[in-house]
């Protein structure tokens, strides 16, 4: 009922605040026999942690996973897999002056609404640095989709108006990890990286697009009514820090098509059905149909910013805030590998699910 | 698992397929006292139910809602509301021609896909004639709300690519529901309708975007991490039949912006914590700020059209299919209370799962 | 969280109180492809149902269930089964003197105490008669798991102080379903019977035991540490009316033996583990080992009774309370399908749990 | 769905094995402002903790409980409390011998069957060390639950068949922990030390019976009609290592009771309602009535004994198997604190669930 289980399969739940001894995850339902692969996981935490380039925070994290439970000799045993990661470079004195202080766009004042306490230090359990916890959890749902031929990879397709006008066909998502701002077109990229670092040097943020592909996924994932694919997806990637929207397939282009044109016809190629488009986005009635599943999740700017702002604290008060503690100029970057993460827990989720359905 | 639940703590379970006997829904989790009244309950089916206008599918449907338990004497009890609707005007004999063939860009493949077996009169299962049943439910949900001073109203802002260059500021909601579009600027209303005639003279459809606004709604709701309360709205309109995206606040508008401009300004006023601008649309960290909430879904053209279109039947062999039975050329007009419905029942189950965080 | 909602895979959503217009069951979760034989799910509803014989309650009711959904062509589809059974002879004006009075050891208090409203007619909600719904969605989980070759038997074997001195082996279960009472012996049957009609005489109730028995369970069901397969059982077992206690395999008599003498010993019978003796009940580590499965539970004897009580009402006033209404004077009869009903409803759901954790 | 997960409010989360690294809990739901004794907690944690006496396991462990999150400044915050205790002296070693053996009445067996792959290290996961988590979670909910004015008292009342004939009433539960079997009456809890020391003499284990009592718990608290109070106490007790059966109120003996002596009557006292008598239990209809509410829980005797043993490997060969590995001749002393844990949970789950169903 408290929000911080996700899953209903391979269902995780996460633990930790930015300044904490720890964060962390449990997994219960990953099935037995997953080869974990260690350094799999270390490197997907290492495309997400801190202090990576220069267009990042800069806090200096090890990320270390270390796993406590549910690997036996390199494998899954079906039990709870829990994994822990310390916290190291935890600044806490950069927060004492807005102890009582209500940061614009943060989450002080909703948590202070909410819960009448709040650990402040770095955003406490706000802070997107619980994020890690899915990363490594989404690790290990990779691992079990990556036996089932399933492939999932984002990329930064926006940064401010910045838009990388090409469909993820037309680019090679093998560059994708080659620049710092995980951007497939390495022009664009370039572009993308000077203007991040003007708009830090302006002690600014800016927002950006995630844009998302899954190949190779089954047909017959989802659950109708409620708990359809696209929708788990959707409140997956919404429920990532400073996602303002999301959309799948045509989207909300696809309100200005008609039916004549959206339409995806199907043909059976090699015994395989296909579509000739694929407006839907590989999810038909909220089932997957076997095609490229691909949608796009917003970002908006990052609320710490350098100058001062007006604000109120517990009080009442008129005060205002300056923006100390380290932040991400834009946050897009880090966020490609949270939004695979949470892409491939909701996949096994529904590839789980799916096997209760089996005939 | 199967993923006919929706809720945690104001929990629904809904079932029934297009031209089946019935379709309807439990309530789980309404707590005892609150006044029944089926009056609203039945004119909020009303505004969603077939027939009503020209511009929507001509199926005829009383739509009436029996209450089979779960109300004494005119209150709720605690104990389960259940409500079935009984099928009327199913027309089975139009679907005998589509028995074994995929309807492009419809549930049929995936069902097909997923289950082995399906319904196919009406699209069975995956029609959109479920959502009555949610329409109930959110009637009794706005019920428990309208009492807590929470207001839900939902619109249409745009037809294939007429959009309402408005924000809902500038509009009066109360011109909604006084035109068949459900557009509350009534110059607009007309063209839309003459748009939505046009198309469903060319046997064609159109999509289109529903906006909602919640005013009143109490700071403090939302569960981070996962079921953030922009994420389980998300997930809500998601899972509403042809939506394709969702976007809240700022949406994907607010990628293009800077930090600077975005950030919502804290003040205080008549006692009263409230933001300058409100780019967060009411919801900040994934909890309620008590700020308007308002957010944008996007519905794709109906799948059913009228000329015949290329497709496989089961056995993969390449058939044509026409569009027979009764359909919608546009969603949106309908759309606008299945919103406002699901929204009710989200703010409500946050409503009552804030209760659990009291101190 | 209001608890009318059970099982995770194989999920039902109970409603209904005893004197409103219908009681019913949605199915969430039961695969497709399963033959829903009505006349099976009828047979078993009239096991259960009342005016059967002369030592169960004279009320009235045909307990005709109506399939709502989810079944197309005779078979189950995976989407949602509802079915539903109206109410027929309910005498509610039996229940006027009890309005606002708490009736001695029923649940009138407790639910005035919870809810703060209720519907007192026939016990509403708390009334056993909400096990009519258990019993058809038991009897669907049963069709489910007999094609797996599971098969489930529940007697009698107490009724007061006369218990039934024999295992499950020693006597011959095709006999239960002989007699009113459901005792397998056909000699302790027969006292049973002339027992509980001196008892109905004297206006008084007694209490009883159930046992059951599940064979032809494969290995492997039950998910620990805390979804254990007999804690699942037990559960079930306790949420049915007048339920006091329950114990699987050697039970509170195993407590005074020595691991010496309790210990099931393995061997290999024609490639098949088995153990030598089975104090174990079929369950080890919460987890099913393809032995038997067995239990006992305890029933109280039913509240209402013809004589005076002393009982307070609501005004906190000391009040007389006589039992009108009609009523068992021994439950175990009736509830020997509810017993069963309970546990396919458990091992269904353990049974497509287990397919999650294929390797 | 996997079984790790328990509660629905206040919802915990374990993991860890015999030998792993570490075992754990995390706790989602627990409200904030509860203060976090953190001596208290590890008080609970040593009661149960091996090598506190000479007639439990001789085990080394310190079992000192770590919180990681979710408490600020000796407060919980609303967010997940994780708290970890890393294993120290596990003997691996001990076990090499039956690596793929499967000892009788353990657990061995079904986890291989179950999932292919077991860590047996100790038993893995089906080793009760698992249940210092429960403990650890258990502590949290008591503080939760002293500052409602609810105490929750659990004694060993049977040894073998070494029956305390006394209700709990006639007892001086403040006694309970003045000796090591953790028995209220002095003289009996001397022949049960003295029992079990023969018993672990011979090689051997005995079973015991743990009563537990919850007195200050308001009225109200249960969910029917499937969550019924004693129904989840139930399931929480069985979930328990070695859980025979489960007993409440009356219970087994109540069935040769007639309703006329077994039924509770009314009164009011002080403004306070309650019964003359209690077999009951403290619970009706499912819902807690403010009486005090009292079970039982049967514990078979422990599976590890010395002696060699007849039974089959993976290969399905007979072999025979000797008790190495350190063990508990009798289970009931340690179960003491792990029965008021699951009780506390259980408490703690519905008390804030009751604060959904407020009128």
């Amino acid at each position: 009922m408290a929000g911080n289980i996700f899953g209903q399969a391979f269902r995780i739940s996460t633990f930790g605040e930015s300044h904490g001894k720890a964060i962390g995850v449990i997994i219960d339902g990953c099935p037995p026999g997953v080869v974990i692969d260690e350094e799999f996981i270390q490197s997907e935490l290492d495309r997400r942690k801190p202090g990576q380039s220069k267009i990042v925070t800069q806090r200096k994290e090890s990320d270390t996973a270390q796993i406590l439970s549910g690997v036996f000799e390199g494998k899954s045993t079906g039990t709870p897999i829990a994994m822990v990661i310390y916290n190291a470079d935890a600044r806490s004195k950069d927060y004492g002056h807005i102890a009582d202080k209500f940061r614009p766009s943060h989450a002080d004042y909703t948590y202070h609404a909410k819960y009448g306490i709040r650990d402040y230090r770095g955003g406490g359990r706000s802070s997107a640095r619980e994020t890690a916890a899915r990363v490594a959890a989404g690790a290990v749902a990779k691992l079990l989709l990556r036996a089932q031929g399933v492939d999932i990879k984002a990329y930064v397709s926006q940064v401010g108006n910045m838009a990388l006008g090409k469909t993820y066909q037309e680019l090679d998502l093998e560059e994708t990890e080659k620049n710092i701002v995980r951007c497939p077109d390495p022009e664009m990229a370039e572009q993308m990286i000077e203007y991040i670092k003007a708009v830090r040097k302006d002690g600014d943020t800016i927002g950006g697009v995630v844009n998302a592909v899954i190949t190779g996924c089954p047909a017959g994932l989802g659950e109708p009514a409620f708990d359809k694919l696209h929708a788990d997806l959707g409140k997956a990637m919404l429920s990532i820090n400073a996602c303002k929207g999301f959309e799948y397939g045509s989207g909300f282009d696809g309100v200005a098509m008609r039916g004549s044109e959206h339409n995806d016809h199907f043909y059976q190629e090699d015994g395989q059905v296909k579509t000739k488009t694929n407006y839907s986005g590989g999810v038909q009635g909220g089932i997957s149909n076997g095609m490229d599943i691909y949608f796009r999740v917003a970002f908006k700017p990052v609320a710490t910013i350098v100058p001062e702002q007006e604000s109120i604290n517990e009080a009442g008060e008129q005060v205002t805030v300056v923006g100390k503690g380290r932040h991400d100029p834009c946050v897009v970057p880090r966020a490609v590998p949270i939004v695979e993460a949470m892409s491939a827990l909701v996949i096994a989720d529904h590839f789980l699910r799916q096997r209760m359905m089996m005939v």
